[in-house]
């Protein structure tokens, strides 16, 4: 068996690997017949297929989340990628069976994601903010460091939303050094609470949808909930200006009012987080489209960014 | 002295009656003099006239809150009304000169309004709903019945909020009779929290302004928070459905994003709540407009009517 | 044979029953055969299927408007129910062949629709409205209850325009009582007129579509044009007050310019009349979308209502 | 007594001229004395001045539409001519006191407009639109040839809405030449017609302003009902394609719903006639504004123009 | 053999023409083989259909560009024209292969378009803009006169760019003529220069794309390079006042930035210019979904003209 | 005399300071007088103030550019500083008259400002665009490193289009740094040309007004056009993909469309640009504004910043 991964195989090349099935999907054929409509995933990415004539034990066998060795050839339909599906067999206790081996994972550990984060907590001089933004990171640690950040779009992937939330810390850290006239304990508190509203608006890391909060509320409004509730088990006043000023930038971070912030940026430091988080979720969408792109050509359309084909030059620098 | 209000003169008439200062603001004239920019209201509107060459002891004498007696001539300015001032002077111990006695009110008693809604409480029979809306009315009570709805626009007068809150709750009543298939325990809650984080995020009942917390914040999060520390005292869970439905008809009564709601209404009770909302502030504010407006002629422009000018037929039904 | 209607059944489950064939188009199967895209409809919504290999005398047979005896399974495709067809044949005359058995009608009797309005119309004191609603209600009376108010969206069915109407008219009552302001007999003739071109506009009450007239007038030109002509008949100026008021609360009523009112409301009642209309409306599409929802599930996308998915609460309210 | 006109003049130089008062609005100066805020006006086009100190009887006499002789200084004030009023008095009956005399006039006397579109009626060969054109031009004859194409903008002079309605026959003769599947008889016809209910609209050439019925209906919806009672007069069905045809032209001619259409162009004739419509009338509009702008710099800025300033190049062409 | 074109055959009627492939893309079946999914064209438009079962030397056969002769059946899908095949073959050498005698074109010959375009160029008198003009013409002259308009919409066919320029040439006259303020030389020069930038933004005459460069500089921005290079060749200051006018109709004549336009109009002859592109595009639009569409009935729903759909009298008229 | 500056003074105090005379306007008063309307400037900001009943000799001497001696008063006009004016002369030749010492710098010196750009140049280590880059930079050297980067807005000061671009580099360099997909040449190139073209746009340093040329072309063409110059002189192709991309950069990187980009950004390099652009912007306004405010305040209304208010919070971090 060979070692390669999904993307690594070109049109009509024959494939025989493990991968994992992350949906799949009863539908009739036009011949009246059921067929499974699934996903394949693993860590080079996800493509569909179509197992056709499925009987009632297939459909029951081949469900999301089973690990299963796949025959099948790779082609191409309108445009995208696809695998004719030959022959699959679910894998046996044997064999690699472990979802987990499939799955897209942020590229740092979860150990290293939390240590970096530990770090820059100790900048945040401000001891309400710190206290507050502790206090939340501790209640919903174990979903911050394995969350996605978005059901699809940027950072959809396990541990997505600690990456996000890192990546912006960082870049928030050179921005305070560049500009000192910004605040850097609120800056930094408001960028690691900004999205961690997600952790309940999202159903967790695998097969992510919306939970009935999540559609009913919103995770802006989830996390202002929860630095209220935070204020009262830390005896903190939720009206002082200190927490008025944390909860100003969760509440404007969207940046204007019809992308779902009630109140539009009013501080220095809240400009600057909506700018770098749109800044960090732009780049990791392009740079997500151009990684299947060939150069000298025009990625698919990126509907998050106003629905652009982004162009990967020629001799495209490789990282 | 003549029994007459402000707006019963017409242009060229003298007047000489009591008014209230609503505001005064010092600037410079031409002439490198100070003057007094004033407004004068009674319960009849306010209007607004200059006071020239005023000495610096005129300055700290005539400040918005006082009563003053008024000798003046109403003219007209760029088709709006003005007060040419001959004269004025303070109000004495002996004459009306109680602040209370010029502001615009609701039409109903503080009294009336406050057994009117109490009568309404009984028919919000989820249990869940009846406890934190009592609760959070208690702890504001004193503001709900007093503050007005809004700074300018709709319902800017005192007890404006809760005479707003009553007038939905009667449509609220009569749309639940129509339609069966909504839950009266819902609307009623909801109609009745909707506009009661206005109570922190305006400054008062008089020269009402933004609170630094209602500029940062906004009233629909203000509220959400506050019935997230309800449930806290309450021993609810914030998160139970009930909870989550009453938090979402807060969250979305101003219908859209732009508007300002983070998330757009989602249940049948939230649409007819935003409804109701903007049909009673619709009808107030068209309804002031054309309190000043002669008969076979058009308002001034209503800003937040689009910017449209209403016509009052020429035989205008009086009430 | 079973009593249970179409949306009586599971998934997988058998169904034998008469229902009505509402479309039935001819299309090309990926075999090159032809098959035929059915819709079956009964009181309880409407459904589709496809009738695979079907003979030119199949296509004669069923046609839209023939009641058919249906063997098929209940089944679910991408989200939405469908029909695998086992086997079809059209009703015998013995049998319930009468298409009227099958197609959705409004919640009240025509005749009571009749009553209704016949009642409100004594309440229309100026005798100008009065005699224009009249003499326009009698010229298209036939049309007037059994049209639809519109070919999809809300209030879709046999009956549906005098209903909407109704519903209008009962809010108007309530409206009017508690605001005295608002002229009652304008509101009430600007209700009763408002979508009656639609009986122009549409092609009628079974397979509605635009007519030519609709589609390069529209409804609310097409009105305006017969009160003129009402005008004519009756010995009315077409622009005395009177009329020009009634005439602008029709052309108004849509409430702004892109959604097609060349005028935007300039008077209290057509301020009224668009919010009405419109919550009539909203209420009635949502209804329906949650009348298909199960309870604690978030419905199909509402277009007509911004796109969004409404939520069915888990212990939602019985009627 | 010099020949010049208001706009011959350079700024510092000193006037003495007979123009009309186009406008005079009594206002109160900052030393409390009443002054006329004044516009005068004659071929070359209006300038404001103001007035100081004006008794009773001052106000009296000098009323918009008086001839004056008048002497002052031509000025400068943020960029708007205005002229410093040294002394002004009324025109005797010996001196050139006829109004008319003084006001903005359409380059084309009445007569050649009234000959040009007499034989233009010729080509509209179909007899029905034929018949209502012209008895539509018969009925508003005298206001046709005197009103003003609009309030302020573009043709706001004496007959402009003949001579704009001849420049988009002549436009739309050429262009009926250039492209023969163009209806040259529909397209005609509903030149004629489009801006034909302005007659109604606007309350005259003089003083223009916009009248209640203009207000409430527009002409838009106007020249419909016109056109439907002209049918009914000249024994023509209004619903017969023809009718519908024309209707739709003048129904559709501002092109976009949210210019006030109701239903936007659905014939080619339509969206010819709104092109040419919008192409003379900004051709009026940046010609107008060039006309007072110095070679080598931009226009003041014109807002029914997207607010843009318009730039007249160093060595500008002269007709 | 018949002489009938692919738009002459009616429903179920059979065909045994020759015709050009102009698209042929591999897709499989839901049955698991291979099929070509066809695109046919000859002078009367184009029209797809599918070829089932394609083995792989079909599939090398049947490619775009090459003619073959088509034995099918006209059908309708979905309300769209489609051919189904019975059988294809590629035309030999000495049957009418020649690839040309099927592509639409331009009603013009290169040659009378090349001499009109010739003649007008007398007619701009500046020397700055007719020697830019005629310098870029010889460098563009092949493409010129081949290339379409545009990838699809307006003038998608061979010789489609110069003849659009010629017909906005035309209208341009008659404007010229009608309008003596207007630089006849600066509206000719702007008109033959507007869309040349497209001989670089387009691949060429046949199966056009945009090009890299097309994509990322869009063809006003490669056009107004192509004038300052043009300067630079012929010694003529780029940043003249000639110079700058030529280059800003060109950069503004998309009319409004959100339309491309990184300048919108400032001069008389720009905004001259966007109206006669947009009305000779509309024009050709709506007449070419007219042409296919029967009287009576409205056309297709047309994309760039707002999504409408056009609507053809019952008795049109014929050229 | 003292060395307080024009903002050092608070309301009501007399200041008798040298100040340069930003702007002088000649206005005509309501007593028919002359007054100049007057702009001071300092290094702490500009206040305006009106010197009434001006001779036509303190009209000559007192212009934009001289600097005086000013005695006033500090006052409030509508919560906008100004002066009252007591008295003013010219500075005489022996005090501190160099225009130079008041105007409002860049807060680097050009020197420095030079040195730092000269490193980065280093590290664009494509030749083509180093070569551009350098060769640009040197044609508009002088310019570069004294024009403002706007005529209002953000970075309006001598040296503001150096600093602002430093800063958009230095914020490249984290950027770059963090993503190592970034193309670090390409996007320092950009930087650098971004805003070039303003030197052309904008008329220079002092009093600042746009150019014919900026205003009918702007900075994104001239800069273009700059490009396709440098590459003839340099024997560059200007179509080589390096050369399309860097133009690319510039002329996408208002990021929108209604922006003014004729094309938006296709390049994970251009959304980079466009993102740091409009965060330096955003933080040099937000923190000017905020320079003027006083802690626990909201500041004027930034109407480049969506008109918001922007918060300074009460214990205000001191840089």
């Amino acid at each position: 068996m060979e070692n390669k991964k999904l993307f690594d195989y070109v049109v009509d090349e024959t494939l025989n690997i493990f991968v994992l099935i992350k949906s799949a999907e009863v539908r009739v054929a036009k011949n009246g017949k059921d067929f499974l409509s699934m996903v394949f995933e693993d860590r080079s990415g996800d493509i569909s297929g179509k197992f056709w004539d499925a009987s009632s034990k297939d459909i029951q066998n081949f469900e999301a989340g089973k690990v299963i060795f796949l025959n099948g050839k790779r082609e191409n339909y309108k445009g995208s990628p696809q695998i004719k599906i030959l022959g699959i067999r679910l894998a046996t206790e044997t064999e690699p069976n472990n979802p987990n081996l499939y799955t897209k994972k942020a590229p740092m550990s979860e150990a290293d994601m939390r240590e970096e984060v530990s770090k820059l907590l100790f900048d945040i001089t401000n001891p309400n903010w710190n206290r507050v933004v502790r206090y939340l990171l501790q209640k919903y640690d174990k979903q911050f460091y394995t969350y996605p950040a978005a059901k699809t779009n940027h950072h959809a992937f396990q541990g997505g939303l600690a990456y996000h939330t890192i990546s912006i810390l960082r870049l928030a850290k050179q921005v305070s050094n560049q500009y000192p006239q910004i605040d850097r304990s609120l800056l930094y508190a408001g960028s690691i609470l900004h999205d961690l509203g997600k952790t309940v608006e999202l159903s967790g890391p695998v097969s992510t949808t919306y939970t009935v909060e999540g559609n009913l509320l919103g995770h802006i409004v989830i996390m202002d909930g929860e630095i209220v509730k935070a204020c009262q088990e830390l005896k903190i006043s939720d009206s002082s200006e200190d927490i008025l000023l944390l909860r100003h930038m969760i509440v404007s971070h969207h940046g204007l009012k019809e992308y779902g912030s009630p109140i539009e940026p009013l501080l220095l430091e809240a400009v600057v987080l909506h700018a770098l988080d749109d800044l960090d979720a732009s780049i990791q969408m392009v740079t997500g489209a151009l990684d299947h792109t060939k150069g000298g050509t025009f990625s698919e359309r990126l509907f998050a960014m106003n629905g652009r084909n982004f162009y990967k030059r020629l001799d495209h620098k490789t990282e």
